[in-house]
C-alpha cells in the first residue's frame, strides 16, 4: 500500500466516473456510478457510492489515495459543495468534498467540472503552452473554465465562468436556470436538438444524429450546426472582451462534430469582436480523449 | 535627491496628468498637458512633453523618481504601447513607456487607464478588501479593469477588460471602434448626450447639464439616466457569469450621478443575472477623489 495515487472523479448530469489515477498522470482503473439508481432520493447513497467505489479500486490495486479531485456542475471550489445545479437531481446546496473528505480521512477539492477540464487540458492536453484561455464544454449544459494568466478564475464566490448563462437571445428559448436566451439554451444537447426542430420536421434524438444527417447532406441539420457556430461565435466575441484570451477550446460530445460548426463560429467571431483582438484567437479542439480529459482534470486538482 | 518619490501619468482623451506621488501614496505636485496643444503633429512631442514635466517635477521638489506608472486608453501592459486608442489623436501602435524608460533612464511601466484605477482603488480605496472586483471608468469611453483572485486579468495580448466592447444592442448605435451597438456607445458622455437627445428637442452638452435637469424633475433626462442603469444592468449580469465579481465600482465623471442610475442598474441586474450571483454584488461608487485615483492607480503599478 505504499505506491501513492490519485482519485479523480467526474460527475455528470447521467454518470459519474471515478478513476484511479497513477502519479504520472495515467488512469489505472475506473468505476461508473449511473444517477439514475440514486436520482429518486437524497444525495446522500450517491456519496456513499462514490466512497465505496475509492475504497474497491484502492484495495483492488494496493494503492495509497494521495488525494481525490473532483468536478462537478455547478461546482463550488471554496466550499467544495454543488450549488443548485440544473442537469442533475438534488438541488439546492450539497456538501461532496467535505463528505468524501471526513467519510475517507482523505484531502478532497472539488470544483466546476469545466474548470477541471481546463486543467486537465493544461497539464495533459492542447492548452499546455497557453496561460490565457477559455475552455467549453458542450454537454447536457455548456460549461466554462477561464485561465487568467495561468490561473483558473473563480471569482469571489467560486462561481465564475457560467458563459452557458450569459444571454445570447434577449428573451429567447427558456433556460433550465429560470431565465430567458442563455447561451446554453441554444448550444448544448438539449439546444442543438431544439435548433434542429425547429427546423425539420423528423425527429432526431441525439446530436449524433443531426452530424450524421449534416454529413450526408441535409440542409436542416448543417444549418443547425451553422447557426449553433454563430450564436458561439457572437457570445464569445464578447467573451473576448473580458478576458482576452489566447485560445478557446472546446470539449465534450458535441465538439467531435466541430468540422460542422467551426467555420461559422470563426466568421461570426471574427465579424463581430474588436479589432483589438481580431485574428488572434485560435478556436481548437479538447486534445484529450474525450472518456479521460475530465477525471484527469479532476486529478490535476489535487496533483 | 536622496528621497524616493514614484511618477503617477494619467493619459486621457483631453488631458494628461503627470504626477509626482510620495512613497506614502501622496500626490505632491501635478503637471497638466493638453492633448490639443499636440493633437495636429505626430505623438512624440506629446512624449516629450511629459518626460520634460517629469525632469521639472523631480528637480523643483528635490527627489529622485523610482518609477513611472502610465495609465492610458488602449493601453498595453505587455508592451508599454497605446494601441488603436479610437479617443486619441494618434491611431496605430505607439511605444509610450519604453520611449520614457529609454529618454529617461527610469523603469517605466504602462497599462489600460481602467486596470490603472482597479489598482488605485484596491490600493487606496473602496475596492481593499475586494480579491474579484470590476472596476468601470465612465468618461469619453466606458473602460473597465478585472481583478481576479487579487490579480488585475491583462490577458494573452494585454488588453483584457475592453467591457465597453461588448455588445449590449444587436445592430445598435455606431461606436467609435467601428462596430455596431457596443455598450460604449450608450454608456459614456456621448452615449448619454445621444440617449437624451434621442428621447427631447432641446440640445445638451454634458452628461451634468442632463444630471442638473434630472435632478430638477425633467422627465427625460430621468429616463436618460435610467436607460443609462438598464443598459449597464444588462450586460453588467453577463459580466458576472465571466469572473464572479463581490463589487463592481464605478469610478469618473459620469459616476457621481450614481443616484440617477444605480436603481435601474440593480433592478436590471438583479433581474437579468443567474440566480448564482443574484443579491450578492455590491454595487459601488469610487472612492477615491476623481483627480487623483488615476495618478495613484497608474502610481501603484511601479511601487
Amino acid at each position: 500500500m505504499n505506491i501513492k495515487h490519485y482519485i479523480g472523479i467526474d460527475i455528470g448530469g447521467t454518470s459519474t466516473t471515478v478513476g484511479l489515477v497513477s502519479k504520472a498522470g495515467k488512469i489505472v482503473d475506473r468505476s461508473i456510478i449511473l444517477i439514475q439508481d440514486y436520482a429518486s432520493g437524497p444525495i446522500e447513497p450517491f456519496l456513499d457510492a462514490m466512497a465505496d467505489a475509492i475504497t474497491e479500486l484502492s484495495e483492488k490495486h494496493q494503492v495509497e489515495i494521495s488525494g481525490i479531485g473532483i468536478g462537478a456542475p455547478n461546482g463550488n471550489f471554496y466550499r467544495g459543495t454543488i450549488e443548485y445545479a440544473p442537469n442533475m437531481p438534488w438541488k439546492d446546496v450539497h456538501e461532496v468534498a467535505p463528505y468524501l473528505e471526513n467519510k475517507l480521512g482523505i484531502r478532497s477539492v472539488l470544483t466546476n467540472d469545466a474548470n477541471a477540464a481546463a486543467i486537465g487540458e493544461k497539464q495533459f492536453g492542447v492548452a499546455k503552452d497557453f496561460d490565457d484561455f477559455i475552455l467549453i464544454t458542450l454537454g447536457t449544459g455548456l460549461g466554462s473554465g477561464i485561465v487568467a494568466g495561468g490561473n483558473v478564475i473563480y471569482g469571489h464566490d467560486g462561481f465564475a465562468g457560467e458563459l452557458g448563462h450569459a444571454i445570447v437571445v434577449p428573451d429567447g428559448r427558456n433556460c433550465t436556470c429560470g431565465r430567458k436566451g442563455c447561451l446554453e439554451a441554444y448550444v448544448s444537447i438539449r439546444g442543438l436538438l431544439e435548433t434542429y426542430h425547429e427546423l425539420a420536421d423528423d425527429k432526431v434524438n441525439t446530436p449524433q444524429d443531426i452530424a450524421a444527417k449534416a454529413q450526408a447532406g441535409d440542409p436542416n441539420a448543417i444549418e443547425t450546426f451553422r447557426k449553433t457556430g454563430e450564436w458561439l461565435g457572437l457570445k464569445l466575441a464578447d467573451a473576448a472582451t473580458y478576458t482576452s484570451p489566447e485560445a478557446i477550446i472546446f470539449f465534450g460530445g458535441i465538439a467531435q462534430s466541430s468540422d460542422l460548426f467551426f467555420p461559422a463560429l470563426k466568421e461570426t467571431l471574427e465579424t463581430n469582436v474588436h479589432n483589438l483582438y481580431r485574428n488572434k484567437i485560435k478556436i481548437l479542439k479538447s486534445g484529450l480523449p474525450l472518456n479521460d480529459a475530465a477525471v484527469l482534470g479532476s486529478t490535476a486538482l489535487v496533483m
